[in-house]
């Protein structure tokens, strides 16, 4: 076999014990919110049927689908002249018929058409699995990332929209990261499109503001004029997205500018309602309106959500949502309006890490105690030190042998780097004379103790 | 947009809130087991480079792997004339760089080789993640299924062994299920094939005889018997994978036959090392000798074990392992000796079910309690009873309120609908003139109480 010198694809990544540690950190206190507030876990398939997946992210997002090549005979069928495969949808089509996740939306989508009968309304799932996208990798862009998501379906409630909100703070309140919650509501832009244009131009305008963050207010207003806006229209929009002030005073004026577009008010009132609700849970200061808030082409069509970190160098959205009306309607069943959020796991590990905010002693498998002889083990009576690590494994203590050849001279050089690798606290040296000295590593202190008192000690620390 | 009946790839499975649980149930066992015997988790990508994976599985390995179309113009390479693809095979090498993970074995060889300058030697690791496989699917066995993996790669010491076995009875006392674990020598097989026909028909020999369980003795003669073996070297094969008796018996029994075959003592020598060793974990009893245990044509060189769980229907395997010396030899790293186990989530999953060992009480998301207004609760005052919610969340209990609208002459119906599809166990009810009444959903009790009280009794459920 020729030995190859191994490389991993590019856009994914290996994680070690310190990043799963780091990781799982995150994801565990996310669920822990999540089943706090009632969500409960699927799971669906890493594969998908390409008909489920197709036509739900646009033109682009069709293009960043990873496809599985069929098994069997793919290659007789492109050979088979009647084919006669004109270019690469074709092609596509005819040698994939499966694709890998794209995100969990659509597939929790499919998962409640399948299920409707079995599922009670309203359904609160959550899901945190990883997706996969053709894209081309960048710093801090994969071609394999986690989502974590929950969602609500079944439900006009705005109670829903709170409850997510809380879930925002209170996870990121576990984490240590300040954040703002942005808020805006696509009826209040469908609102805005009808004053300023027409609503016909709804998404031109949401996606246009969308780039705000990116190419300032001077890029939008370019990109709108080449669009066949005037500059009358683009000022008032402006005019408009920009208001400031407390939210009483922002939804206020604004009730002024839209106050002849139906759906603009209806937007108003939610924000309003949810502004008035939120106080009960003193979480109104992180929440701030932002009429300039889009979230781009997407299927929202009530309130929409941005989380933005507020401390650190990377002010880039760590977390976003909002409800949508229609998106089991692709599968078959109508009229079944949504609400939902998503955590972005990766920017939210570069902000804890950033900040210096992960906890110490994340590592698992880093064992409480490692037994070390003052031999090689394989010269020493076993049976006592068995003993030793089957007593201490009794007590639940994380307990490992040093299982390596020693150098006898310096005998716990070799296991104390052993145990600084994987952070283990307290070595336990082993004599021929069957004497036991328990070790703090991390102080270098070492006494000798009987066996009770050894795990009396280690009890507390594990 | 066409509306499709939705479906999922065949051989795939969604998981729903129940089976979450359940499954999450046995992996937390499994881990928390791996952690308290210091082994720590790494996490490989989906998708490795299809050099990576080809030609470690054997040829029906291979033909399993699924294949990852590349992104780009596939379709203008084939078209290519210069391309001239003859055969299938070239055509998956032209289209397809990547492929999803087959095992948690291979990928960890690349990932120890890649990372061996950073890795602390012995390397113990465990990994807990999907695989996928284009096997024909059938009952209990899918495309997608989870491996959960214990290895100890760079070290020759039958103290790992000796752990991995104990992991093994650990896990299994903790989920309840009795098990036998067989334990075999590779050494032992090769003396045996020595002594029977010679050491060259060693893979021979294994293949044979690990379908003893399928076709039975007379199944495997004959099959021995077409590959041209004696009648006398079958027999005197048999005589020897059909020793019994308890441990030391079969040890001294195998012993004398195979007393010319240095190779075979060796084998002999290493389960006498782990039975008297095990003995100080009081685990001998659950590990069986069975010099018929052949785990088929693998890179296994030492102990290989399985475990098969004693009570019923189902008595398939529901782990394996053994100790192998060159795995990561194939990525240009020689001399690594490693041992490790793997655990079969769904055969556990499945023999917990039919033996009714999962506990109650699993689900996730399943909150304490369902905060019920006596009217809808877009006709009542909403501030109190958000303050309700609120105080009880700070308390840390699950809670949820019940956001539809009801039924005013049934106004528990749907509520309690709801909750029990979630297994919630208590009501409040909240009635327009402020009182709150705890309802326990399981006996159908209900007393008028106040707000402290009612967290008092929550907070010792939840």
């Amino acid at each position: 076999m020729a030995k190859e010198k191994p490389s991993i694809p590019k856009g994914t990544r290996d994680f070690g014990p310190q990043e799963v540690a780091k990781r799982k950190y995150i994801l565990n206190t996310i669920e822990k919110v999540f089943i706090k507030y009632g969500f409960m876990p699927i799971e669906t398939p890493t594969m998908e049927n390409m008909s489920t997946l197709t036509g739900k992210y646009g033109d682009e997002g069709d293009k960043l689908l990873f496809r599985i090549l069929d098994s069997g005979e793919t290659f007789e069928k492109i050979r088979n002249p009647k084919s006669e495969i004109k270019n690469q949808n074709e092609f596509n089509n005819l040698v994939t018929e499966k694709g890998l996740r794209y995100d969990l939306t659509v597939p929790f989508a499919r998962y409640v058409v399948m299920n409707r009968n079995e599922i009670t309304f309203p359904f609160k799932r959550y899901q945190m699995q990883p997706v996969w996208r053709a894209d081309r990798p960048q710093k801090g862009r994969y071609r394999e990332f986690w989502q974590c998501d929950a969602d609500v379906v079944g439900s006009d409630s705005l109670l829903h929209e709170l409850d997510l909100i809380n879930i925002y703070a209170e996870v990121f309140k576990y984490l240590g990261i300040k954040v703002e919650i942005k808020i805006n509501n696509r009826k209040i832009l469908a609102g805005i499109a009808e004053i300023v244009k027409g609503i016909e131009h709804l998404n031109t305008i949401a996606v246009a503001i969308d780039k705000l963050d990116k190419i300032g207010q001077e890029g939008v207003c370019k990109e709108l004029l080449e669009l066949h806006f005037t500059e009358s229209e683009i000022a008032n929009l402006f005019d408009i997205i920009t208001l400031q002030g407390n939210e009483a005073e922002m939804l206020t004026a604004l009730k002024v500018k839209l106050q002849n577009s139906s759906q603009g008010l209806i937007g108003i009132e939610e924000l309003d309602y949810i502004f008035t609700a939120i106080k009960q849970f003193n979480n109104q200061t992180i929440l701030k309106i932002d009429f300039s808030l889009a979230r781009g082409l997407s299927y929202y069509t009530g309130c929409i959500f941005e989380v933005i970190a507020k401390e650190g160098t990377l002010r880039s959205s760590i977390g976003g949502g909002g409800r949508y009306d229609n998106l089991t309607g692709n599968f078959g069943l109508a009229g079944v309006s949504g609400v939902g959020i998503s955590f972005g796991l990766d920017r939210i590990y570069d902000v804890l890490e950033e900040l210096n905010l992960f906890p110490n002693q994340l590592l698992q498998g880093s064992s409480t105690v490692l037994i070390c002889a003052s031999n090689s083990i394989e010269n020493i009576a076993l049976e006592p030190v068995l003993q030793i690590l089957s007593q201490l494994r009794n007590e639940g203590i994380a307990s490992e042998l040093y299982t390596e050849k020693i150098n006898v001279k310096k005998p716990l050089e070799k296991p104390i780097k052993y145990a600084s690798s994987k952070q283990i606290s307290y070595a336990i040296i082993y004599t021929e004379n069957e004497t036991l000295k328990l070790k703090n590593l991390a102080t270098g202190m070492q006494e000798e103790l009987g066996m009770e008192e050894i795990i009396l000690r280690l009890r507390t620390e594990s």
